[in-house]
C-alpha cells in the first residue's frame, strides 16, 4: 500500500471525479459510486467529451496497452488500473508517459487472480506428478491401470515469486507434505534472494514460477537454470512465457529429464505445429490460470474500491512500485 | 495414542519379541531391531516354528485378511499392524478373534498414505474444477482453447473425515481460497458431527470423502445425500467405494448436475463395461491415492518404530479405537 492520500485529498476531495472504463459491461459491473462519474471509452477514435477529465483509467484486460495518443487525450489521468497481476505489457507505455513528464500511477489486479492462478499451478504440478493425463487416457479406454506414481510429499518445492500467488502455491503443497522454499528478487525474512538460486536448484524436485516478467526475469529459466534442476524435476510456469527459454525446456522434456506444466508459453498462443504440444511430460493449460468464473466480479469490486478510495482521499492499493 | 505401555512392559520388557512379516522384502525393509526377532511367513501352509511366538503380525498390503486358521496358529499374537489407513477388510476377522477370547490390538497405517491420499483428492478436485481432462484432450489435438473454467476460490469445501487425510485436503484447498468445513462421526472443536450434514450439504460446492468404511458410512452418500448437494457440485471419493451409491452417482453425473473424482469405486476394480467410465464429469484414478513411490519405505519405518515401542514398553501409535 502506497500512501497517496494527502495528495488525492487536496486534488479531488469534494469534487466529482471522472473514471474511464473500456466497456458498458465494466460500467455496469462497477456500479454507481458516490462522487464519481464513470464514462465508457475503449481508446479508439476520439474520446467522448466527458471522458477527457478522467482521473482513473481501467485497462482492457489482456489487450494491448492503450496507444499513447489515446492517453495523451486524457490530460487529467493519474491512475491506470489493470485487472491482471502482471503489468509487463504496460511498462513501456508507462515509461513513455513518464518521459513526457506525466505523473501516472500504475495499479495491478493483485488479489483478483491470485487464488485461481495459484490453483492452476497446484493443479498442473499435481496432475503431472500423479500422472493424471495418463489416467485420463486410460479412462477413455475404460482401463483400470493402477500404476504407481511419484508423490509431492517429502519433495522440495521451490517457488519463484513470494507474492500472493507464490505464497498460496507454497501453502497448498506444504499441506500435502512438500517442503516449500520461497524465492524473490530480494531476500527478506523467510524468503531467499534470486542470487541464491544456484544453491537451491539442485535439490528442487518441484518448481513453480510466479514472478513478474521484467528485464531481470526474462529468460531467467534458461538452459543453464534447467540443467541445474535434479533429474525428474517437475516445473509449472503460471507467470509469463518469456521467463522460460522454450527451446531449452523442450530439449529437457524430450530428453525425459524434466516435466513441465505451462499455463503460459512463449510464443502465445502456441501455434499448432509448435513442439511443446507433443513434447513428453508437458501439460499445457492455455493461459487459463487467472480467468476463472467470477474473476470479472472480483475485478470490478477492486476497481470500485479504488474509486471509493480516491473519492475518500484514502491511499490506493495494488500500486506497482518503482522497482517493478 | 493408546497407552499399552505398562502391560507391554510387564509382558515383554527384557525379552526378545517375535515379529511375523509376510515377505523377505518386509524383513529387509524393516531392518534389524534390538530386542526383536523378525521372521517371514505369508500365512499359507503351516507357520515356521520360529513364527509361533509372534507378538506382532504385519499384514499383507491390500490383500485379503489372514485366514482365521493362520491367526490361530499364532497364540501369542497381540498386535496386527496394517499398512493401509482403512481397516475395513480386517474388522470381521478381528471380531472373530475377539469372539474367541483373543485380545488383539489393530493398528493402521495412518501417516503412511496421508499426504499422498490427500494429494490425489486435491488433484482430482482441481482437475475437474479447472477442466484439466478437457485441456489434455485439446493438447492432444494441438489446440489452444482458453475456455474459462470455474475456480475453487470462494467455494465451500465440505470434508467428510477430519483425520490426517481430511485435514490436509482442507488446508491445501483453503490456501487456494476455498472455505473448508470438516465433518466427522462425532462433533468436536472445529469439527461438525455427521448429523449436521443435512444443513451443510446444500451449500457444499466441493465435497471430499475421507471417511473410514464402517457400517455407519457404507452407502452414506446415497441418492438423497447427492440430491442435497447444489447444482454443479464436485466431489472426490478417496476413501472406499461402498461409501458412495454408485448408481445414484452415475445418475447425477449423467444428468450433468454433479461431477466426481473417484480414486475408489464400487465395484473395484471397475469392469470395462461399467457406466462410470463414460459418465460425463467423472474422473477416475484407479485406487492410486496412497500408493506413491516411497510409501513402502514409510510403511516399513512405521512398523520398525512400532516394534521398537513394544521392546521399550512404550505405547503403540495408530491403535484403531473400539468405535471404528
Amino acid at each position: 500500500v502506497v500512501t497517496l492520500g494527502a495528495e488525492w485529498s487536496v486534488a479531488y476531495l469534494g469534487r466529482v471525479i471522472t473514471v474511464c472504463v473500456p466497456s458498458e459491461e465494466a460500467r455496469t459491473g462497477i456500479g454507481e459510486v458516490d462522487g464519481a462519474r464513470i464514462v465508457v471509452w475503449d481508446g479508439s477514435g476520439a474520446p467522448p467529451e466527458d471522458a477527457r477529465e478522467a482521473v482513473l483509467l481501467l485497462d482492457r484486460y489482456m489487450a494491448d496497452p492503450w496507444p499513447l495518443t489515446a492517453l495523451e487525450a486524457l490530460p487529467q489521468l493519474r491512475v491506470v488500473q489493470l485487472l491482471s497481476a502482471g503489468v509487463d505489457r504496460w511498462l513501456p507505455r508507462l515509461a513513455e508517459l513518464r518521459a513526457s513528464g506525466r505523473d501516472i500511477t500504475l495499479c495491478n489486479g493483485r488479489g483478483v487472480h491470485g487464488p485461481s492462478t495459484a490453483a492452476i499451478a497446484v493443479a498442473g504440478l499435481l496432475a503431472l506428478v500423479r500422472e493424471l493425463p495418463f489416467f485420463v487416457r486410460e479412462q477413455a479406454a475404460s482401463r483400470w491401470t493402477p500404476e504407481q506414481s511419484d508423490g509431492v510429499d517429502g519433495k522440495n518445492l521451490l517457488v519463484l515469486g513470494a507474492g500472493d500467488i507464490g505464497s498460496r502455491i507454497a501453502a497448498s503443497l506444504e499441506a500435502l507434505g512438500a517442503t516449500p522454499t520461497l524465492v524473490a528478487r530480494t531476500a527478506r525474512d523467510g524468503v531467499h534472494g534470486i542470487d541464491e538460486l544456484p544453491a537451491l536448484l539442485p535439490t528442487a524436485h518441484l518448481l513453480a514460477i510466479a514472478l513478474p516478467l521484467t528485464d531481470e526475469t526474462r529468460g531467467l529459466v534458461d538452459a543453464k537454470f534447467l540443467a541445474a534442476l535434479p533429474d525428474g524435476a517437475v516445473l509449472s510456469n503460471i507467470a509469463r512465457g518469456p521467463i522460460v527459454d522454450t527451446d531449452a525446456l523442450v530439449a529437457e522434456c524430450r530428453a525425459g529429464r524434466l516435466r513441465a506444466h505451462l499455463d503460459v508459453t512463449d510464443p502465445e498462443p502456441l501455434p499448432q505445429d509448435h513442439p511443446l504440444w507433443t513434447a513428453p511430460g508437458v501439460l499445457i493449460t492455455p493461459h487459463v490460470g487467472g480467468g476463472t468464473t467470477g474473476w470479472v466480479d472480483r475485478g470490478f469490486a477492486l476497481v470500485r474500491a479504488q474509486i471509493e478510495r480516491i473519492v475518500a482521499g484514502d491511499p490506493l492499493v495494488n500500486v506497482v512500485g518503482e522497482r517493478y
